[in-house]
Protein backbone atom coordinates (compact mmCIF):
# COMPACT_ATOMS: atom_id res chain seq x y z
CA UNK A 1 0.00 0.00 0.00
CA UNK A 2 2.93 2.35 0.96
CA UNK A 3 4.13 2.16 -2.59
CA UNK A 4 0.85 2.89 -3.87
CA UNK A 5 0.69 6.09 -1.85
CA UNK A 6 3.67 7.26 -2.74
CA UNK A 7 2.61 7.28 -6.56
CA UNK A 8 -0.23 8.51 -6.18
CA UNK A 9 1.22 11.69 -4.03
CA UNK A 10 3.93 12.09 -6.83
CA UNK A 11 1.46 12.11 -9.51
CA UNK A 12 -0.78 14.64 -8.08
CA UNK A 13 2.14 17.17 -6.92
CA UNK A 14 3.58 16.85 -10.79
CA UNK A 15 -0.43 17.91 -11.61
CA UNK A 16 0.18 20.84 -9.04
CA UNK A 17 3.01 22.11 -11.27
CA UNK A 18 1.67 21.70 -14.24
CA UNK A 19 -1.82 23.17 -13.14
CA UNK A 20 0.76 26.50 -12.43
CA UNK A 21 1.88 26.18 -16.13
CA UNK A 22 -1.83 26.21 -17.71
CA UNK A 23 -2.65 29.21 -15.14
CA UNK A 24 0.01 31.43 -16.28
CA UNK A 25 -0.88 30.70 -20.07
CA UNK A 26 -4.36 31.90 -18.84
CA UNK A 27 -2.96 34.99 -17.50
CA UNK A 28 -0.59 35.66 -20.14
CA UNK A 29 -3.69 35.87 -22.80
CA UNK A 30 -5.57 37.34 -20.42
CA UNK A 31 -8.35 34.85 -20.41
CA UNK A 32 -10.27 33.18 -17.85
CA UNK A 33 -10.43 30.43 -16.91
CA UNK A 34 -13.56 27.95 -15.27
CA UNK A 35 -13.51 24.13 -14.50
CA UNK A 36 -17.24 22.57 -14.35
CA UNK A 37 -17.41 19.65 -12.30
CA UNK A 38 -20.46 17.90 -11.80
CA UNK A 39 -22.27 14.42 -11.86
CA UNK A 40 -23.34 12.66 -15.11
CA UNK A 41 -26.31 14.48 -16.59
CA UNK A 42 -26.48 17.25 -14.42
CA UNK A 43 -26.42 19.87 -16.73
CA UNK A 44 -22.82 21.17 -17.51
CA UNK A 45 -23.25 20.89 -21.30
CA UNK A 46 -26.86 22.52 -21.27
CA UNK A 47 -25.14 25.14 -19.18
CA UNK A 48 -22.36 25.81 -21.31
CA UNK A 49 -24.79 26.02 -24.41
CA UNK A 50 -26.52 28.48 -22.74
CA UNK A 51 -24.04 30.31 -21.67
CA UNK A 52 -22.15 30.44 -25.25
CA UNK A 53 -25.98 31.47 -26.95
CA UNK A 54 -26.22 34.51 -24.32
CA UNK A 55 -22.85 35.87 -24.15
CA UNK A 56 -20.77 35.02 -27.40
CA UNK A 57 -22.00 38.74 -28.48
CA UNK A 58 -20.26 40.28 -25.26
CA UNK A 59 -17.44 37.43 -25.04
CA UNK A 60 -15.00 35.86 -27.09
CA UNK A 61 -15.42 31.70 -25.47
CA UNK A 62 -13.68 28.57 -25.81
CA UNK A 63 -14.60 25.02 -24.26
CA UNK A 64 -12.66 21.80 -23.75
CA UNK A 65 -14.87 19.10 -23.53
CA UNK A 66 -13.73 16.11 -21.04
CA UNK A 67 -15.28 12.75 -21.76
CA UNK A 68 -14.55 9.61 -21.15
CA UNK A 69 -15.78 8.55 -24.79
CA UNK A 70 -17.50 10.10 -27.93
CA UNK A 71 -17.98 13.77 -29.08
CA UNK A 72 -21.70 14.50 -28.23
CA UNK A 73 -20.64 17.47 -25.51
CA UNK A 74 -18.02 19.06 -27.91
CA UNK A 75 -20.28 19.32 -30.95
CA UNK A 76 -22.85 20.76 -28.89
CA UNK A 77 -20.60 23.56 -28.06
CA UNK A 78 -19.98 24.04 -31.40
CA UNK A 79 -23.10 24.60 -32.56
CA UNK A 80 -23.53 26.32 -30.37
CA UNK A 81 -21.07 28.69 -31.18
CA UNK A 82 -18.34 28.49 -29.37
CA UNK A 83 -14.86 27.24 -30.31
CA UNK A 84 -13.99 24.11 -28.60
CA UNK A 85 -12.01 21.13 -28.29
CA UNK A 86 -12.83 17.53 -27.40
CA UNK A 87 -10.66 15.73 -24.34
CA UNK A 88 -10.99 11.73 -24.76
CA UNK A 89 -9.75 10.87 -21.29
CA UNK A 90 -10.39 6.68 -22.86
CA UNK A 91 -11.49 5.77 -19.40
CA UNK A 92 -9.87 8.14 -16.91
CA UNK A 93 -12.09 9.56 -14.33
CA UNK A 94 -11.26 12.93 -14.42
CA UNK A 95 -9.51 15.76 -16.13
CA UNK A 96 -6.12 16.68 -15.05
CA UNK A 97 -3.91 19.44 -15.41
CA UNK A 98 -1.97 17.54 -18.49
CA UNK A 99 -4.80 16.94 -20.56
CA UNK A 100 -6.17 20.33 -20.36
CA UNK A 101 -2.38 21.55 -21.61
CA UNK A 102 -2.71 19.08 -24.37
CA UNK A 103 -6.30 20.51 -25.51
CA UNK A 104 -4.80 24.35 -24.42
CA UNK A 105 -2.15 23.83 -27.10
CA UNK A 106 -5.09 23.17 -29.71
CA UNK A 107 -6.05 26.89 -29.16
CA UNK A 108 -4.65 30.28 -29.77
CA UNK A 109 -5.65 31.26 -26.35
CA UNK A 110 -5.14 35.16 -26.75
CA UNK A 111 -8.21 35.09 -29.08
CA UNK A 112 -10.91 34.44 -25.80
CA UNK A 113 -12.32 35.77 -23.23
CA UNK A 114 -13.48 33.01 -20.89
CA UNK A 115 -12.61 29.29 -21.51
CA UNK A 116 -14.90 27.04 -20.07
CA UNK A 117 -13.64 23.32 -19.22
CA UNK A 118 -16.39 20.92 -19.06
CA UNK A 119 -14.76 17.97 -16.91
CA UNK A 120 -15.56 14.74 -17.02
CA UNK A 121 -19.17 13.65 -14.95
CA UNK A 122 -18.23 12.29 -11.31
CA UNK A 123 -18.60 13.98 -8.12
CA UNK A 124 -15.81 12.12 -6.74
CA UNK A 125 -12.00 12.02 -8.48
CA UNK A 126 -12.15 15.26 -10.42
CA UNK A 127 -12.24 17.41 -7.15
CA UNK A 128 -8.45 16.14 -6.21
CA UNK A 129 -7.14 17.78 -9.50
CA UNK A 130 -6.11 21.45 -10.25
CA UNK A 131 -6.53 22.48 -13.89
CA UNK A 132 -4.86 25.66 -12.98
CA UNK A 133 -8.35 27.16 -14.07
CA UNK A 134 -9.45 30.64 -11.96
CA UNK A 135 -12.33 28.98 -10.36
CA UNK A 136 -13.50 25.63 -9.81
CA UNK A 137 -17.80 25.52 -10.19
CA UNK A 138 -19.84 22.87 -9.31
CA UNK A 139 -23.09 22.29 -11.01
CA UNK A 140 -25.75 20.21 -8.33
CA UNK A 141 -28.84 18.99 -10.12
CA UNK A 142 -32.27 18.57 -8.07
CA UNK A 143 -32.68 15.21 -9.09
CA UNK A 144 -29.45 13.94 -7.68
CA UNK A 145 -31.12 14.74 -4.35
CA UNK A 146 -31.10 16.88 -1.08
CA UNK A 147 -28.00 14.93 0.94
CA UNK A 148 -25.13 15.00 -1.73
CA UNK A 149 -23.36 17.66 0.17
CA UNK A 150 -23.60 15.31 3.18
CA UNK A 151 -22.20 12.01 1.08
CA UNK A 152 -19.86 14.11 -1.47
CA UNK A 153 -17.90 16.35 0.91
CA UNK A 154 -14.45 16.72 -0.58
CA UNK A 155 -16.22 18.06 -3.96
CA UNK A 156 -18.53 20.43 -2.06
CA UNK A 157 -15.66 21.63 -0.16
CA UNK A 158 -13.49 22.38 -2.99
CA UNK A 159 -15.45 24.69 -4.98
CA UNK A 160 -15.73 28.36 -5.87
CA UNK A 161 -19.31 28.57 -6.75
CA UNK A 162 -22.24 26.35 -7.00
CA UNK A 163 -25.23 25.81 -9.51
CA UNK A 164 -28.16 24.17 -8.67
CA UNK A 165 -29.76 22.83 -11.84
CA UNK A 166 -33.18 21.40 -12.83
CA UNK A 167 -35.12 23.84 -10.18
CA UNK A 168 -38.18 23.40 -12.83
CA UNK A 169 -38.30 20.03 -11.19
CA UNK A 170 -38.18 20.72 -7.96
CA UNK A 171 -42.82 20.53 -7.42
CA UNK A 172 -42.10 16.65 -8.58
CA UNK A 173 -39.66 15.80 -6.66
CA UNK A 174 -38.75 15.35 -2.74
CA UNK A 175 -35.74 17.80 -2.46
CA UNK A 176 -35.15 19.63 1.28
CA UNK A 177 -33.84 22.71 -0.17
CA UNK A 178 -32.71 23.90 3.67
CA UNK A 179 -31.36 20.61 4.44
CA UNK A 180 -29.13 20.95 0.67
CA UNK A 181 -28.05 24.42 2.27
CA UNK A 182 -27.45 23.63 5.79
CA UNK A 183 -24.61 21.06 4.58
CA UNK A 184 -22.88 22.69 1.96
CA UNK A 185 -23.07 25.81 4.15
CA UNK A 186 -21.03 23.57 6.91
CA UNK A 187 -18.38 22.80 4.26
CA UNK A 188 -17.78 25.70 2.25
CA UNK A 189 -19.37 29.01 4.34
CA UNK A 190 -20.48 32.01 2.48
CA UNK A 191 -20.19 29.74 -1.46
CA UNK A 192 -21.59 31.65 -4.43
CA UNK A 193 -25.04 29.87 -5.73
CA UNK A 194 -26.72 30.47 -8.37
CA UNK A 195 -30.30 28.25 -8.50
CA UNK A 196 -31.35 28.25 -11.93
CA UNK A 197 -33.20 25.67 -15.01
CA UNK A 198 -31.50 25.49 -18.18
CA UNK A 199 -34.88 23.94 -19.78
CA UNK A 200 -37.16 27.39 -17.81
CA UNK A 201 -33.90 29.44 -18.64
CA UNK A 202 -34.40 31.01 -14.62
CA UNK A 203 -32.06 32.01 -12.55
CA UNK A 204 -29.58 32.37 -15.43
CA UNK A 205 -29.60 36.21 -15.50
CA UNK A 206 -27.43 35.99 -12.32
CA UNK A 207 -25.06 33.44 -13.44
CA UNK A 208 -23.74 35.64 -16.34
CA UNK A 209 -23.86 38.35 -14.54
CA UNK A 210 -21.43 36.85 -12.45
CA UNK A 211 -19.63 35.53 -15.07
CA UNK A 212 -19.31 38.68 -16.96
CA UNK A 213 -18.08 39.96 -13.83
CA UNK A 214 -15.36 37.87 -13.41
CA UNK A 215 -14.06 38.07 -16.91
CA UNK A 216 -14.19 41.54 -16.51
CA UNK A 217 -12.32 41.47 -12.96
CA UNK A 218 -9.36 39.56 -14.55
CA UNK A 219 -9.02 41.29 -17.64
CA UNK A 220 -8.27 44.61 -15.46
CA UNK A 221 -6.22 42.80 -13.38
CA UNK A 222 -4.17 41.58 -16.40
CA UNK A 223 -3.73 44.76 -17.30
CA UNK A 224 -2.34 46.49 -13.90
CA UNK B 1 3.89 6.28 -15.98
CA UNK B 2 4.87 2.70 -16.68
CA UNK B 3 5.42 2.57 -13.17
CA UNK B 4 1.98 3.50 -12.01
CA UNK B 5 0.64 1.10 -14.60
CA UNK B 6 2.10 -1.78 -12.83
CA UNK B 7 0.86 -0.74 -9.89
CA UNK B 8 -2.55 -0.12 -11.19
CA UNK B 9 -2.19 -3.36 -12.38
CA UNK B 10 -1.03 -5.01 -9.23
CA UNK B 11 -4.32 -3.37 -7.51
CA UNK B 12 -6.87 -4.98 -9.78
CA UNK B 13 -4.78 -8.35 -9.94
CA UNK B 14 -5.15 -8.43 -6.11
CA UNK B 15 -8.52 -7.36 -6.15
CA UNK B 16 -9.77 -10.19 -8.44
CA UNK B 17 -8.53 -12.74 -6.47
CA UNK B 18 -9.97 -11.32 -3.58
CA UNK B 19 -13.39 -11.18 -5.00
CA UNK B 20 -13.24 -14.98 -5.85
CA UNK B 21 -12.76 -15.44 -2.29
CA UNK B 22 -15.55 -13.19 -1.62
CA UNK B 23 -17.56 -15.39 -4.23
CA UNK B 24 -16.41 -18.93 -2.25
CA UNK B 25 -18.21 -17.22 0.69
CA UNK B 26 -21.57 -16.31 -1.03
CA UNK B 27 -21.59 -19.76 -2.25
CA UNK B 28 -21.08 -21.21 0.94
CA UNK B 29 -23.33 -19.07 2.84
CA UNK B 30 -25.78 -19.92 0.05
CA UNK B 31 -26.64 -16.36 -0.07
CA UNK B 32 -27.05 -14.43 -3.55
CA UNK B 33 -24.96 -11.11 -3.70
CA UNK B 34 -25.91 -7.90 -6.26
CA UNK B 35 -23.18 -4.89 -6.71
CA UNK B 36 -25.64 -1.97 -7.68
CA UNK B 37 -23.62 0.62 -9.32
CA UNK B 38 -25.06 4.28 -10.03
CA UNK B 39 -24.66 8.04 -10.88
CA UNK B 40 -24.98 10.00 -7.40
CA UNK B 41 -28.74 10.43 -6.95
CA UNK B 42 -29.90 7.89 -9.26
CA UNK B 43 -31.86 6.02 -6.72
CA UNK B 44 -29.69 3.00 -5.24
CA UNK B 45 -31.13 3.54 -1.56
CA UNK B 46 -34.57 4.22 -2.79
CA UNK B 47 -34.45 1.08 -4.72
CA UNK B 48 -32.56 -0.91 -1.94
CA UNK B 49 -35.53 0.05 0.44
CA UNK B 50 -38.29 -0.44 -1.66
CA UNK B 51 -36.68 -4.23 -1.91
CA UNK B 52 -36.16 -4.52 2.00
CA UNK B 53 -39.81 -3.47 2.21
CA UNK B 54 -41.72 -5.67 -0.56
CA UNK B 55 -39.36 -8.85 0.08
CA UNK B 56 -38.36 -8.87 3.90
CA UNK B 57 -41.59 -11.21 4.11
CA UNK B 58 -40.32 -13.76 1.98
CA UNK B 59 -36.28 -13.69 2.37
CA UNK B 60 -33.69 -12.73 4.47
CA UNK B 61 -32.11 -9.27 3.32
CA UNK B 62 -28.31 -7.82 4.04
CA UNK B 63 -27.25 -4.65 2.73
CA UNK B 64 -23.67 -3.41 2.59
CA UNK B 65 -23.56 0.56 1.81
CA UNK B 66 -20.12 2.44 -0.02
CA UNK B 67 -20.27 5.64 0.60
CA UNK B 68 -17.46 8.15 0.92
CA UNK B 69 -19.01 9.73 3.96
CA UNK B 70 -21.86 9.49 6.43
CA UNK B 71 -23.88 6.64 7.42
CA UNK B 72 -27.24 7.75 5.82
CA UNK B 73 -27.82 4.81 3.27
CA UNK B 74 -27.16 2.46 5.69
CA UNK B 75 -29.53 4.25 8.42
CA UNK B 76 -32.01 4.11 5.63
CA UNK B 77 -31.52 0.55 4.48
CA UNK B 78 -31.59 -0.83 8.77
CA UNK B 79 -34.89 1.57 9.05
CA UNK B 80 -35.98 -0.28 6.62
CA UNK B 81 -35.99 -3.89 7.87
CA UNK B 82 -32.25 -4.99 6.98
CA UNK B 83 -29.29 -5.86 8.63
CA UNK B 84 -26.68 -2.75 6.96
CA UNK B 85 -23.23 -2.51 7.59
CA UNK B 86 -21.56 0.61 6.66
CA UNK B 87 -18.21 1.08 4.53
CA UNK B 88 -17.23 4.50 5.03
CA UNK B 89 -14.44 4.80 1.75
CA UNK B 90 -12.80 7.58 3.48
CA UNK B 91 -12.52 9.93 0.04
CA UNK B 92 -12.08 6.53 -2.56
CA UNK B 93 -14.47 6.63 -5.24
CA UNK B 94 -15.60 3.19 -5.63
CA UNK B 95 -15.55 -0.17 -3.66
CA UNK B 96 -13.28 -2.78 -4.07
CA UNK B 97 -13.39 -6.52 -3.08
CA UNK B 98 -11.08 -5.73 0.28
CA UNK B 99 -13.82 -3.36 1.40
CA UNK B 100 -16.79 -5.60 0.27
CA UNK B 101 -14.40 -8.34 2.67
CA UNK B 102 -14.44 -6.40 5.71
CA UNK B 103 -18.06 -5.93 5.52
CA UNK B 104 -18.81 -9.68 5.23
CA UNK B 105 -16.85 -10.34 8.34
CA UNK B 106 -19.52 -8.32 10.46
CA UNK B 107 -22.06 -10.48 8.78
CA UNK B 108 -23.31 -13.93 9.65
CA UNK B 109 -23.35 -14.94 5.98
CA UNK B 110 -25.60 -18.12 6.44
CA UNK B 111 -28.54 -15.84 7.68
CA UNK B 112 -29.04 -14.48 4.44
CA UNK B 113 -30.69 -15.46 1.26
CA UNK B 114 -29.86 -12.00 -0.41
CA UNK B 115 -27.01 -9.70 -0.22
CA UNK B 116 -27.13 -6.10 -1.84
CA UNK B 117 -24.02 -4.14 -2.09
CA UNK B 118 -24.27 -0.01 -2.65
CA UNK B 119 -21.22 1.11 -4.82
CA UNK B 120 -20.00 4.59 -4.26
CA UNK B 121 -22.44 6.72 -6.12
CA UNK B 122 -20.20 6.95 -9.80
CA UNK B 123 -19.91 5.76 -13.65
CA UNK B 124 -16.60 5.48 -14.14
CA UNK B 125 -15.24 3.44 -11.33
CA UNK B 126 -16.45 1.29 -9.99
CA UNK B 127 -16.86 -0.93 -13.21
CA UNK B 128 -13.22 -1.36 -12.82
CA UNK B 129 -13.27 -3.48 -9.83
CA UNK B 130 -15.16 -6.83 -9.38
CA UNK B 131 -16.81 -7.24 -5.69
CA UNK B 132 -17.14 -10.86 -6.16
CA UNK B 133 -21.24 -10.67 -6.13
CA UNK B 134 -23.19 -12.84 -8.57
CA UNK B 135 -24.60 -10.02 -11.06
CA UNK B 136 -23.30 -6.49 -11.78
CA UNK B 137 -26.54 -4.20 -11.54
CA UNK B 138 -26.44 -0.41 -13.03
CA UNK B 139 -29.15 1.98 -12.12
CA UNK B 140 -29.49 4.55 -14.55
CA UNK B 141 -32.16 7.57 -14.23
CA UNK B 142 -34.39 9.22 -16.47
CA UNK B 143 -32.80 13.18 -15.43
CA UNK B 144 -29.26 12.06 -15.85
CA UNK B 145 -29.95 12.05 -20.23
CA UNK B 146 -30.20 9.40 -22.79
CA UNK B 147 -26.60 9.64 -23.60
CA UNK B 148 -25.27 8.00 -20.61
CA UNK B 149 -24.71 4.41 -22.60
CA UNK B 150 -22.45 6.15 -25.46
CA UNK B 151 -20.22 8.01 -22.87
CA UNK B 152 -20.11 6.22 -20.17
CA UNK B 153 -19.43 2.76 -22.52
CA UNK B 154 -17.56 0.28 -19.67
CA UNK B 155 -19.88 0.66 -17.30
CA UNK B 156 -22.91 0.09 -19.86
CA UNK B 157 -21.08 -2.99 -21.20
CA UNK B 158 -19.77 -4.61 -17.78
CA UNK B 159 -23.40 -5.05 -16.19
CA UNK B 160 -25.88 -8.20 -16.09
CA UNK B 161 -29.09 -5.62 -15.28
CA UNK B 162 -30.00 -2.43 -15.73
CA UNK B 163 -32.55 -0.45 -13.94
CA UNK B 164 -33.89 2.73 -15.48
CA UNK B 165 -35.41 4.90 -12.74
CA UNK B 166 -37.49 8.06 -12.26
CA UNK B 167 -39.39 7.09 -15.55
CA UNK B 168 -42.46 8.99 -13.44
CA UNK B 169 -40.04 12.04 -14.72
CA UNK B 170 -40.57 11.52 -18.50
CA UNK B 171 -43.41 13.60 -18.88
CA UNK B 172 -41.04 16.47 -17.36
CA UNK B 173 -37.34 16.04 -19.29
CA UNK B 174 -36.47 15.63 -22.90
CA UNK B 175 -35.26 12.33 -22.82
CA UNK B 176 -35.38 10.00 -26.37
CA UNK B 177 -35.59 6.24 -24.60
CA UNK B 178 -35.60 4.72 -28.15
CA UNK B 179 -31.95 6.49 -28.58
CA UNK B 180 -30.81 5.72 -25.00
CA UNK B 181 -31.82 1.87 -25.67
CA UNK B 182 -29.89 1.96 -28.81
CA UNK B 183 -26.79 2.74 -27.40
CA UNK B 184 -27.33 0.01 -24.30
CA UNK B 185 -28.27 -2.55 -27.28
CA UNK B 186 -24.63 -1.84 -29.29
CA UNK B 187 -22.76 -2.29 -25.75
CA UNK B 188 -24.71 -4.76 -24.20
CA UNK B 189 -26.62 -6.89 -26.82
CA UNK B 190 -30.16 -8.15 -24.77
CA UNK B 191 -29.33 -7.06 -21.51
CA UNK B 192 -32.24 -7.18 -19.16
CA UNK B 193 -33.52 -3.72 -18.42
CA UNK B 194 -36.56 -2.95 -15.68
CA UNK B 195 -37.87 0.50 -16.16
CA UNK B 196 -39.07 1.74 -12.93
CA UNK B 197 -40.27 4.45 -10.69
CA UNK B 198 -39.08 4.35 -6.43
CA UNK B 199 -41.40 6.93 -6.25
CA UNK B 200 -44.68 5.60 -7.64
CA UNK B 201 -43.82 1.94 -8.03
CA UNK B 202 -44.49 1.42 -11.14
CA UNK B 203 -42.38 -1.57 -12.55
CA UNK B 204 -41.35 -2.46 -9.25
CA UNK B 205 -42.86 -6.32 -9.24
CA UNK B 206 -41.00 -7.03 -12.43
CA UNK B 207 -37.61 -6.08 -10.96
CA UNK B 208 -38.56 -7.87 -7.43
CA UNK B 209 -39.60 -11.00 -9.37
CA UNK B 210 -36.88 -11.22 -11.20
CA UNK B 211 -34.60 -10.56 -7.70
CA UNK B 212 -37.02 -13.26 -6.31
CA UNK B 213 -35.88 -15.70 -9.15
CA UNK B 214 -32.60 -15.49 -9.34
CA UNK B 215 -32.19 -15.89 -5.65
CA UNK B 216 -34.22 -19.22 -6.31
CA UNK B 217 -32.22 -20.49 -8.72
CA UNK B 218 -28.87 -19.53 -7.01
CA UNK B 219 -30.19 -21.55 -3.68
CA UNK B 220 -31.40 -24.56 -5.99
CA UNK B 221 -27.65 -24.52 -7.74
CA UNK B 222 -25.76 -24.69 -4.72
CA UNK B 223 -27.82 -27.78 -3.03
CA UNK B 224 -27.01 -29.64 -6.22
Amino acid sequence: MKQRMTVVENILSANDRLAEENRLRFDEAAVYGINLMASPGAGKTSLIVHTIKRLSDQLSLAVVDGDIATSIDADRAAAAGAEAVQINTGGECHLDAIMLQGALNQLELTCFDLLLVENVGNLVCPAAFQLGTHQNVLIASIPEGDDKPYKYPTMYKGVDALVINKIDLLPYIDFDMEYFQRGVEVLNPGLVTFPISCSTGEGLDAWLDWLKGQVAGNKSAQKT
